[in-house]
């Protein structure tokens, strides 16, 4: 196995399972540790603050620091950035995207922003994607944190915030930046922050279509970790293997 | 020309034009009545009542009774109805769709309904639309009022109820049954109504996407009207013709 100098870790399926342990993620994220191998969490999870995904992490007895995660609400509020000094940006989301915007200084309004930015608001309403669709036909730039149209829950699949993005693509007939997963905006930002090229990092993942997608997108070699969504199975499906797939992350040494 | 037994008439871009009078529309419905030729306005808006829409036609100096109106939210009840006797429907919409549903003696509920009808709603939720996801997949039968994804405003295209049925579509995985034009199931509840064949009955309309498409799936005579959405040039990029096509309705004989 090649010697990488970066690890991109998702986090649900990969790293814990819902409310559910994985002792062999724990483990493996120790001995990254151990080694003092640089490893980030990254994760579609728009609504989630960087505080609250480290809290997530503790819960599951994985120490992380805040820097550590990266969401894609982040990877917006840094794109922004990059693209704009002193933007003002429309939202529509949860904690995790108004922190990710404050935080690098982004002025959130409700007047003629530059950028709209689209993540789930489980609080949304017909008024304020309305809003969103008439800025962005005036011209704003249309953000999107992350693609998923439909979220598992225990009661069945909930819509996500991709569900609402490709409403209002309909509706404004505009393309939106999309900074998830499997795009691959998100893993360009994760490299720029470690210092890495491509070929010298990873991406760990349970989910095909999302995370190893985004690694392949983004020219990374890939670790497929059977604990969640795709299957072994599965994988006979799809054009692209990943570079390695395993049954738990306790086959992998670092 | 042909002698139609019934006429179906759109409203907005056919009989006027949002404030703006259509002087020759006025005349041509005269004309229908002074013949005593049935006719009905076949709407695909669900929000607006019939009595409503009698005092929107009577501001257009139009007469007609509510039961001339037909609109996807009643062709919505009146299929219920005469799929299921007694069925309990979990609803999205506006007072058309409620006024429609009531009048039927159908009984609106949130809790495990037979039907989910989803018309537009200017106050809809991300919570009222996940609802009708889960009863979706949990059995529930999926109708829409109508599919129209965009309506423009002076402000710019805004959601219509299509965009939701559709983000509804994605996230369930299930089809919805359409009841508004361009599919023909409203154009068959205004057969019925009248009580005259496909080939005795002509589509009036401006808008090929829907009046015209609507006409020609139920496999009735159509007429264009070049006093809305689609110019005579509009006509060459399409592959089957409205019958007829004319610049106002004062070209044509009743």
């Amino acid at each position: 196995m090649k010697q990488y100098k970066a690890y991109f870790i998702d986090l649900d399926g990969t790293v814990y399972r819902g409310k559910d342990h994985i002792p062999e993620a724990k483990a493996f994220i120790e001995s990254l540790k151990a080694k003092g191998i640089p490893h980030l969490f990254v994760t579609n999870n728009s609504s989630r603050t960087q505080k609250k995904t480290v809290e997530k992490l503790k819960e599951h007895g994985i120490e992380a620091k805040e820097e550590q995660v990266l969401t894609p609400s982040i990877a917006a509020a840094n794109y922004i950035n990059q693209q704009q000094k002193n933007a003002d940006v429309f939202m529509i989301g949860e904690e995790g995207v108004k922190d990710a915007l404050e935080n690098k200084g982004i002025t959130i309004t409700d007047y003629e922003p530059d950028y709209v930015v689209v993540g789930i608001d489980r609080h949304n309403s017909y008024q304020k994607i309305k809003e969103a669709c008439l800025m962005i036909q005036n011209g704003a730039q249309f953000v999107a944190t992350n693609p998923d149209i439909r979220v598992p829950t225990e009661e069945g699949f909930v819509p996500g915030n991709g569900a609402y993005v490709n409403l209002i693509k309909q509706v404004t007939q505009k393309e939106p930046i999309i900074l998830g997963k499997p795009e691959r905006l998100m893993i360009d930002v994760a490299l720029n922050e470690i210092g890495v090229k491509p070929e010298e990092a990873v991406m760990v993942g349970d989910n095909y279509n999302t995370d190893i997608r985004a690694g392949i997108n983004a020219g990374l070699d890939t670790l497929h970790v059977q604990t969640g969504v795709t299957s072994k199975e599965d994988l006979k499906e799809v054009d692209i293997q990943p570079t390695y797939t395993v049954e738990t992350l306790a086959e992998w040494e670092v």
